[in-house]
């Protein structure tokens, strides 16, 4: 009956085997980081643990809360970073790294990533996950999954869904309609379960529309497996199931962390009353077999961890992550050309690199950007503290010192960013400012000089605006794992030229984010009134200004984008339209573009963004070179989700193409008319005059019909008023010619619907 | 059994006489102005009639669609217009005005005041409602109501409710959160229906949350008559009906026009079916009864309309209601000085005084300013037609002879405006900008003189930002009614000094509104996402720019506001504020300022617009005078809508009264602490540790049944985000000290709730 090699498991058998009670234990974790095991059928517990961006696998007993100390390892860059990366092959990358040092630790399934909408730089967790854009979001999420899979260990799709803020995270209800949740908040986790298959999905603490995540069976099983053909397991985040048994019913296969039998009881109850069966059960059941049948390949393999190769990668990675966003030209630094360089910040020597909460990982080592500074050069580099990290009140002391080093220098950088105690898992941000005691230190630096590099370490975007053009440069570092010091260095003295895009749009003031005054909401219940408009489709559609906008990034050398051709093809929903371009680097250094593909429907009858993502490529090229680049659009690129159909559609019209280097740097654009799918409804009774009177067939019979009564209609003062009420209602005016009481003949002789 | 006296009606012992087929057909109306009478028991149709600022009484048959030609009547400024007069007297007067008017034709109910909320500046219909801010409209539409009714004719308030668009108005659903619907939507109704008590409400034509308005028995009867009290009639905008015993049974009393016999055959056939009670109906038909009873009496008076007294009040409506925008001290004109004037546009020759669509009224008479100009000085006037109002393409001859008069002239008066096709009932306007011919022109004359006042004609606000510099004064004349011409040359030539203030904002762009992105829906949805902000409750939240502010409004003359006192007094939801302050006209000219009161709650637990009109108070002043102004705000004033509580309530905390001239041109402010109601609900098991912590009872003791499981909430890296879990969830972790079993008994302990 049960497996007589260990590293697999039969899983027929086995839930042949089970009994109830066993059954309904495997529906419950054994401890905080366990699943359960049937010791006599040889099944045994698996490990979980937390960290999108590296293992944090708890060391000693897993039978606690589960934030005790950790094992070591390799800290790669949060999501937030590895977004600004745009780059798919890098995320593969870490994912297999990622995936590597689960097998050394004998880790079933790593908790992450993320793929959250950041729908406002509010939210504490926003260093967590990647964009504000859900294709963005959902390709780099695509290619971590595949990588760490393709090592044999699984991942955790999170927190589906609607979990976009953690104040009141456990019970607030996210009210969202329909379309906003197709186009915005659910995109990311259909792109990497349609295409990673993730091993296991896990639901958000919050509500949707009123029913919690963890028991909406709409959510679990309609959208995410008959929908979008999920083959995985459905696990709770930590503590969040409400009603165990609803949520067996709906899709949640297994809660985490063990409830002290309060999930058990639940199942037990919901058997006996009926409110439950064991078939719904055995549901469950069977997923969490397969997970551990899944697992087990990976386990026991002995394999030892490559510090240093997943160290350099972590260094490649925070390289890429970090984000150009102005450059007067004092950047790069020259680590030849002598004089004194001042690094100032305590950021410079006690970096900050991830976020709090449950993702922290205790690095295998950690870089720190004034050591790498120093080691890069052989110019002087002094160093001042300047401020105390955590503090909101200004250290007079510190800032005197910063200040004589400034003065003292050729070049100051000055290393700036939020205190790790802004921004957390379990709570949102206040603001979007620096500490004042760090805006401060700028002035008073800049007082001194003009030659002032900024870089920031935050987990989403500051407001920049009241202070930046003291900047005579300003790296965005974003938080950048443990190799983020070595890797600013990096680009600070060119070794390689910056190539991060901004994955999230720096706005110009709190006031002006698109969720403010309804974020977080209050009494339990927060309305995404904006819809559709997060992020760039915000601001760009209403042609706000904004800090930095979404995709910015400058690098050491220019990009020209030439050569933009459409190439349609297919039809209906087939349809596909082929963008290419030919992309030169027309500077005197080597450097990455990330070609980024908007577009804007010219003709669209719905409410649409003014423009949204539909594609990117990122390039890498030597000085003079030129590379051929090619994204294909799909009509689901295009199209939009049909609140009236509820499907996505592809509405006949122009649509226009936008090639550039942000959502507000267009380079190339061009326009193409597609027939897309007839989505004409046959005419109806309800519908209005004006319609009635444009169709082709019924126009002229309603007109014959009508008579002397058409002068209404088409009264110069009143006509236009009349035609837009519907015909039935104007069939019950007295003195219309045309009777309720006719309309179903009518409809039936134009071939409406009834 | 009839009466005898034809001018009273015995309820009572009508309805008891009424066969079951004759209480069908009272109903509903006999024809499109005319309600159900029934001959033998004595009881007449009686008529009811557009013009919320006019009479709109068709002439001959009311048998047909009702647009035909009607008697003339004076023509009030519109709503639109007598909204910026902030003066209730004025209205109650013109209110006065209106009632003689209805009794000089036997019409029984004039069908207005709108009270509709601007949620956008695009409503076609916007001239015919009055304010963004529902305290305004009600306060305006209540003096309005108390006017007409003081005559023994009825009013009907209208279009209850959320009709705040006209693009697909007889479908379109509204979908608003309650609180938004409590404290932007409804207010404004609720303010007239306790404190004037209009004989009828005229239900709206679009769903409220996916139900007709015409047969919601939330709105209709619940909110309206057991939370208000109304006592009136219920009458549906003419075909708004769409199941008509459906509205029978949620309180819609009465279906307009007739709907030949489709009302009668559905209230019928559910009689039959058991869908509604015969009881049911009586309550309508006593309702109806009622009406005609307390018509009766105002009925055949014979009384003669005094036209010249009316056209003077609607004159001296006008004067108040024209808004002065800018003026660089070009305004007043002096008609003595000598001097040539130009006047310039077609729309001082043929003005533009009222919107379109079934508010249409045929004036007595009808002043133009560009004649009343030329009577009110002695200096030459030329005038030039500059353009075709209806047209969007430039007249190249038009623009020369209108430039050449404005070259010869001292000064230009330029009278430019949105032409009546571009506001109606019936459908919504499309952007917010003046035909560009007429922008041209205005280019074109300020390029031979830099003394250009422009005048406005438009029934809601355009974008004047692109041009405003061109002027050297700016009069936002709105919709001024009959008498408009001669009110505008007053208000020019300094006869009486402006005194309008903006009942809305004038944004600076379409893309700033609230309601962008959002407005019109569509898929027969439109989705209020904008929530409490809507008008200057956004643009001030989010300390947005914005043409000219809500409340703005100069003069010839200036104001002081000194002395702000504020003296609370009361308890909980008893608790009032008196505002007092000394206003002084500082200036050399009589004059007449507004008041302005606003609240912000610097406490709120809940989003809150940054602040609220809450109070104002108009006054008229000879120079040099001063006179007392006192404002008595209420809890409900200053508390917010509880959707937790489902109530009206005032949160304990600090309340800034700001007192000024605008939204933005605060004069004076004052905090005050108040203690308003205990809001505070006792402890749950669901409920945040951090809740449980700092409770004073249960606080210590769950810290000593936790020992030294504290520590993990203590935790200066985890602590607030566990402190952020609530109890139920923690007690349900492995290892947690206390227990889910172990709460109800903790609970209980410490006096919480289960």
């Amino acid at each position: 009956m049960t497996s007589t090699d260990p590293r697999s498991l039969d899983v027929d058998a086995v839930l042949a085997a089970l009994t109830t009670e066993e059954k309904i234990s495997l529906a419950s974790g054994s401890d905080f980081w366990h699943t359960q095991g049937v010791e006599r059928l040889g099944v045994p517990a698996v490990m979980v643990t937390d960290g999108p961006h590296g293992l944090r696998k708890q060391e000693g007993s897993t039978d606690h809360a589960g934030l005790h100390a950790s094992v070591p390892a390799t800290c790669f860059p949060p999501a937030t970073g590895l977004a600004s990366t745009w780059d798919r092959d890098l995320l593969r990358r870490v994912g297999e790294a990622l995936g590597d040092e689960c097998r050394a630790e004998d880790v079933a399934v790593l908790l992450g990533p993320g793929v959250n909408i950041k729908r406002s730089p509010l939210c504490g967790r926003n260093f967590e996950y990647f964009s504000e854009d859900p294709l963005l979001a959902g390709e780099l999420a695509t290619a971590l999954v595949l990588g760490v899979q393709s090592r044999g260990v699984g991942t955790s799709l999170k927190h589906f869904a609607a979990n976009n803020q953690e104040t009141g995270r456990m019970t607030v209800s996210a009210e969202v309609d329909e379309r906003t949740l197709r186009e915005i908040y659910l995109p990311a986790f259909e792109r990497v379960v349609t295409r990673a298959q993730p091993w296991t999905v896990m639901c958000a603490y919050n509500k949707v529309n009123g029913v919690y995540a963890s028991q909406d069976p709409w959510l679990l099983t309609q959208v995410l497996r008959d929908e979008w053909g999920f083959e995985g397991l459905v696990v709770s985040d930590w503590g969040a199931v409400d009603v165990r048994w609803k949520g067996v019913a709906a899709g949640l296969d297994l809660e985490m962390p063990s409830s002290d039998g309060a999930g058990e009881a639940s199942i037990r109850a919901a058997l006996a009353a009926g409110d439950l069966t064991e078939a719904q059960l055995d549901v469950a059941v069977r997923r969490n077999l397969e997970l551990v049948a899944r697992a087990l390949p990976g386990l026991g393999s002995g394999e030892a961890l490559d510090v240093d190769a997943h160290h350099a990668l972590a260094r490649q990675a925070a390289r890429q992550s970090a984000v150009l966003l102005t450059n007067d030209g004092v950047l790069p630094l020259d680590p030849r050309s002598g004089g004194r360089i001042a690094v100032v910040g305590e950021l410079a020597r006690s970096p900050r690199y991830q976020g709090a909460g449950s993702s922290q990982v205790v690095p295998t080592r950690l870089d720190d950007a004034l050591t790498a500074l120093q080691e890069g050069t052989d110019r002087e580099v002094v160093f001042a503290a300047g401020y105390v990290t955590e503090s909101v009140e200004a250290d007079d002391a510190l800032v005197v010192e910063a200040v004589e080093a400034a003065r003292s220098a050729e070049v100051t950088v000055l290393f700036l960013g939020l205190p790790a105690s802004f921004e957390s898992e379990g709570y949102d941000r206040e603001h979007l400012d620096l500490p004042a005691p760090q805006v401060a230190l700028l002035e008073a630096v800049r007082a001194v000089t003009d030659r002032v590099v900024v870089v920031l370490s935050n987990g989403s975007a500051v407001a920049t605006a009241s202070w930046q053009h003291h900047a005579a440069a300003l790296l965005e570092g974003w938080l950048l794992g443990q190799a983020g010091g070595s890797a600013t260095a990096d680009l600070l003295y060119g070794v390689v030229s910056p190539s991060g895009r901004l994955a999230e749009t720096v706005p110009l003031r709190l006031e002006d984010t698109p969720a403010f005054g309804a974020f977080p909401g209050d009494s339990g219940v927060v309305r995404y009134g904006e819809g559709l408009l997060v992020g760039y489709r915000w601001y760009d559609t209403r042609r706000a200004p904004v800090g930095f906008p979404f995709g910015h990034g400058l690098s050491y050398t220019t990009f020209e984008h030439a050569d933009l051709a459409l190439a349609p093809a297919g039809e209906g929903p087939g349809t596909t339209v082929e963008v290419s371009l030919t992309v030169t680097n027309t500077g005197d250094r080597a450097g990455a573009e990330v070609v980024q593909v908007y577009a804007a429907p010219l003709d669209a009858s719905v409410h649409r963004p003014a423009q949204e993502l539909v594609g990117f490529a990122r390039v890498e090229l030597e000085p003079g070179a030129s590379t051929p680049v090619t994204v294909t659009l799909t009509a689901r690129d295009l199209g939009h989700w049909s609140a009236e159909h509820r499907r996505w559609v592809l509405e006949p019209g122009r649509y226009e193409v936008r090639v550039g280097a942000s959502s507000r740097d267009v380079r190339a654009s061009a326009v193409v008319r597609l027939d897309g799918e007839d989505l004409t409804a046959p005419l109806a009774a309800g519908d209005e005059a004006e319609r009635w009177l444009a169709h082709p067939v019924a126009g002229p019979r309603l007109r014959e019909l009508l008579g002397d009564a058409m002068a209404m209609l088409e009264d110069p003062q009143h006509g236009q008023m009349m035609r837009a009420i519907p015909l039935v209602r104007l069939a019950r005016f007295p003195g219309f010619p045309v009777r309720e009481a006719d309309l179903p003949a009518l409809v039936a002789e134009v071939g409406g619907r009834a």
